[in-house]
């Protein structure tokens, strides 16, 4: 039988996960509650839902991205089928912008599976140092540190660390992240502090939940801010201006 | 100046619509607020937030939809990039399904243009029955009316009217969406019941938000469900047993 | 029952249209004959041949575009999933860009149904006369002609008009788009030369093919030339430096 | 300077990799002349035409597909948006469906390294040994045998093999494939026949081709196969139909 569990709909009620969405659920849970039910089919508690609006509301946006811009450049094309511009922001979700809090928490996981939750601060120094090793041997980028912009260290990461610990979620992935930071930047004499992925994949992992999550959450909360983009787009385009300036980077393009 | 209002980013900071990210908002606030304040400037007020949280949670999911049959199905042939799943998703929320949300705000806003906010029931009707003539005239399907599976009334819609009134957002929109049902039901003698795109239109043009907006909240709300269905889909895949119940309909395919 | 009449398959063959794939089809059909067969039950003759590699030849690509641009921001965050990247370059295809060649297809076939194959230069031109002030009274823009760069003239028309002429496919469609450009360029006293999207669609119409297989095969066509690009991506990136190039316009950005 | 080496612009001529496309390319070049001359700067052989040609046609389509179908859901909820169905459709090209013609193809180049172009039977039938051994140990499943419904053998890799010796492509990728498949029926004493996947990847490889253009040609022949399934869904629309035979295999579900 093809069946979900999250639910099912009769000629007079729409089930989910055993819920009545109209009688038990519109209404009476917010957006965070509904996340979890349907994903985990639980209600957040307190602390769970302000980390989760804390995740949500940092990836929702911040100018232009390589995301805005392809949403915008889409758009541009096609203002009939918005849907289709925020799915072009979102399909850059990869291994290495906004989906990588995903790979990064995997790793985080993976790293930490055999410290536990009370390793001194050693053993999770030990165990950034095997994850570095193993990750130049197999020639891998590590995950979580570095920004291309933020050279001198992630504003949004001393935020997202104070609420870790204020909500009591700075555990061993958090301690993890933040050696291998410092691990890295010791080895390699460079600054790399942690980045918004780290601080986001180690809290996705200090709250147990499956990495997976970690980029599912990212796509919520960027999909919000791509519909920013959007309503300003439609008053004030630039993805016509911003392909112009990049067509007359190269002297050879003519733009009259 | 290719420039976007929303936000920009320094070296160490950024600034999302003159506000600094990780001093200003990351942990003060919640998602709603962030929607707002990206996209409209300015916080929602607690009546605009209950009514945004049930916008997205009505639009999350509800089982077995193309949306997440799409999605799933997407997924079954690249579990490595689960944001092509979420995409594939959202690209069907056009003038059909889910997109038509904002199709069907902006067939109420159009139609309600001459109607104040005060205007009598009298006028109200009038309005729809000009709205289902020119409608008729120009062969265009009427949105919010209606339902394939729901056939003698959408559950969801008693809830959203019911919490409409309760926060002073049962307006003249609401009443011309209403009016259109019952004129068109006995013009047809059928019965054409307010469905959930046409109370969530409803909804969106008595806050007096863009059209735009409903198909922008419906794609953040029904992100969510897919992150939902997918996180199920890894475990529990049902994609391919779809694809091949779909296939076996047909008898010429054979499936060993 | 759910059945296309595309095909079927078997434990030992697959059917398209009637032939055994493995042994009517692979090997004997080139691209071109197996989009005819597959999508009009019948192979192309040599002049139909002609002019659709002469369509997917000319939307294949030219450089940078808010198609290639967008699928380039998107390998550069998710490298894994080049599907991903050409799904974003053709979600622009819409009613603005390339997708633009069946909306003009559109609007050449509706206003050429009371012009017979025959009809004398004046009709034609009243025709285009009464199309443009349709469009005016409508506040539509007019499709298929002016260009933002080439603003003395596309240089790919005279090459499609002389094709179709040579393959007599130069018929009244072509005629009405040269002159709703000769008469929107007198009344305007502005140069509105036809452009690539009337082209196309001009040859769309003559050739009595369905408007919808205008944009179908642009996105066959652009979907060769995003993989050129993304090709091109990999070994020598500029989606990043692109978006870099746009941020760095708004002097408010730091990009170190 | 944001460049690319593929084509520029100028006021009145296009250039794609140093050819004035208007005067040197259109009616001149076929689409697969195109395809050569965009992402490898050189016009194909008439051998290589008629491969890139059998491989644009096996993949184009085969009926109902996950690709299909979800192109088929998205254009139910969105026909206005042709174009967001075929990217819908293309989305699932990865790592299980489709796409994985370049997880074979990377698969066979790099197991064939050390095989010289004529490395004897017995040191093929070995590295077809060492790859299976190494995929077993890393948990890894082998990419281009077996297939869920075609048990007894692909009916397009006979055709497939035929035309590779018929055009001297039938080199040491295809051998070593062919030895994977009869290595590992023996070991596991199931039938494993190499299916159009490994046919398809030993072809790109024994081309000397990029593994990513497997997965590149397969997007644009799927992408005309998109084409005549929703030309066909606009017609004879199945979307929904299949949606509800879904939603009805599980009995909680009620259409009415």
């Amino acid at each position: 039988m093809v069946k979900t569990d999250i639910g099912y709909t009769t000629i007079d009620s729409i089930v989910v996960r055993g819920l009545d969405l109209s009688k038990e659920i519109i209404g009476k849970f917010d957006f965070v509650d509904m996340i979890y039910h349907t994903t985990f089919e639980r209600l957040p508690t307190a602390r769970e839902k302000i980390m989760v609006n804390a995740i949500l509301v940092t990836t929702a946006d911040h100018g232009i991205t390589p995301s805005s811009l392809a949403a915008r450049l889409t758009y541009a094309g096609a203002p009939e089928a918005m849907q289709a511009a925020v799915a072009a922001g979102l399909l850059g979700a990869g291994s290495v912008f906004l989906g990588t809090m995903q790979n990064a928490a995997e790793m985080l996981t993976e790293a930490a599976r055999e410290l536990g939750p009370d390793a001194g601060d050693e053993a999770v120094r030990d165990a950034a140092r095997e994850l570095i090793r193993r990750y130049k041997q197999e020639r891998r980028a590590l995950y979580g540190v570095g920004h291309p912009i933020h050279v001198n260290g992630d504003p949004r990461v001393a935020t997202l660390r104070e609420l870790s610990r204020a909500h009591d979620y700075y555990g061993v992935h958090w301690r993890l992240m933040d050696a291998v930071s410092q691990v890295l930047s010791a080895e390699s004499k460079k600054n790399l502090p942690v980045n918004a992925v780290g601080a986001i994949a180690s809290i996705i992992a200090d709250m147990e939940l499956d990495p997976m999550v970690a980029r599912g959450l990212a796509l919520v909360g960027r999909s919000a801010g791509l519909l920013a983009h959007l309503m300003e787009e439609r008053k004030q385009p630039i993805g016509r201006a911003a392909w112009e300036l990049v067509l007359q980077d190269d002297p050879r393009n003519q733009v009259p």
